[in-house]
């Protein structure tokens, strides 16, 4: 199986930990994992496990468009915490076509959880996944944990 | 040899990937790492190695201030991005003596990197990297790489 993380830019703090968290997670679930980012957000990934332990792949968010729709993914899960990145998310699943979908949407302020939650609602049938959350991952783990588990049943 | 590793409040996304390269860096230059931090910074740390590759132990930034007069390390790394980290690594710094210590100062915004180094210059003998950096990782790791290795020269 393979699945496509998506990440937004790097300003949130908790992102790249949480990033390498799913990579970690996905892996036991059997998933090859490729991430799809800006340069800045891959070197940030890059720094964080210089040993590369966590193994995935690597493509650029803007190139990559132009090979979704001949891709083969089982799985895109897109952290959502800019109105940017909800835009690639949207575009990513529309290209994708009927491929099982995950956002998770976070943000310090929870009206802005809200309105990139509805943005997603409104164009994908993504599974959303909403923490009020910046810099304690821990809210974002959880409910990471929660949606993951509930995949590994249903395949 | 023993080093310690302190990181500042997790607000900036550089720090927690520039912790654990700096956790694999020491670690072969022959440290034991201890990372001093707030909880926060130290789940975000966490959860960016689920597995725990990256060895390394954790103390509190608050509660290690006690036995620090106690402790042997041969170094001291401190991330300055605020000024409550600076007052925390002068702290650190006046309470261990004459241990080794270097200040990695970063923030985006320049005339910042000039006051923290400053107040790092005015209380302490340390070693200072100064870098205009906030998400691009790659200038902190440039410098700091430069720094250690000098430090392995000096060992």
């Amino acid at each position: 199986m393979k699945a496509l993380l998506l990440l937004g830019c790097p300003e949130v703090p908790s992102q790249t930990p949480m990033a390498i968290y799913a990579v970690d997670k996905l892996t036991e679930l059997g998933y090859d994992v490729t991430i799809s980012s800006n340069p800045a957000a891959a070197k940030l990934v890059k720094v964080s496990d210089p040993k590369g332990y966590y193994k995935h792949k690597n493509v650029n968010i803007d190139n990559f468009l132009d090979e979704l729709e001949d891709s083969d993914f089982d799985l895109i899960l897109g952290f959502v915490h800019k109105d940017s990145a909800a835009t690639y998310f949207i575009t990513y699943c529309t290209l994708m076509g009927n491929v099982k979908s995950i956002a998770l949407v976070f943000q310090r302020d929870e009206s802005l959880v809200e309105e990139y939650a509805e943005m997603v609602e409104q164009s994908t049938d993504a599974e959303i996944i909403k923490v009020k959350a910046f810099h304690n991952p821990n809210p974002l783990k959880v409910n990471l944990d929660k949606a993951l588990n509930q995949l590994k049943d249903e395949n």
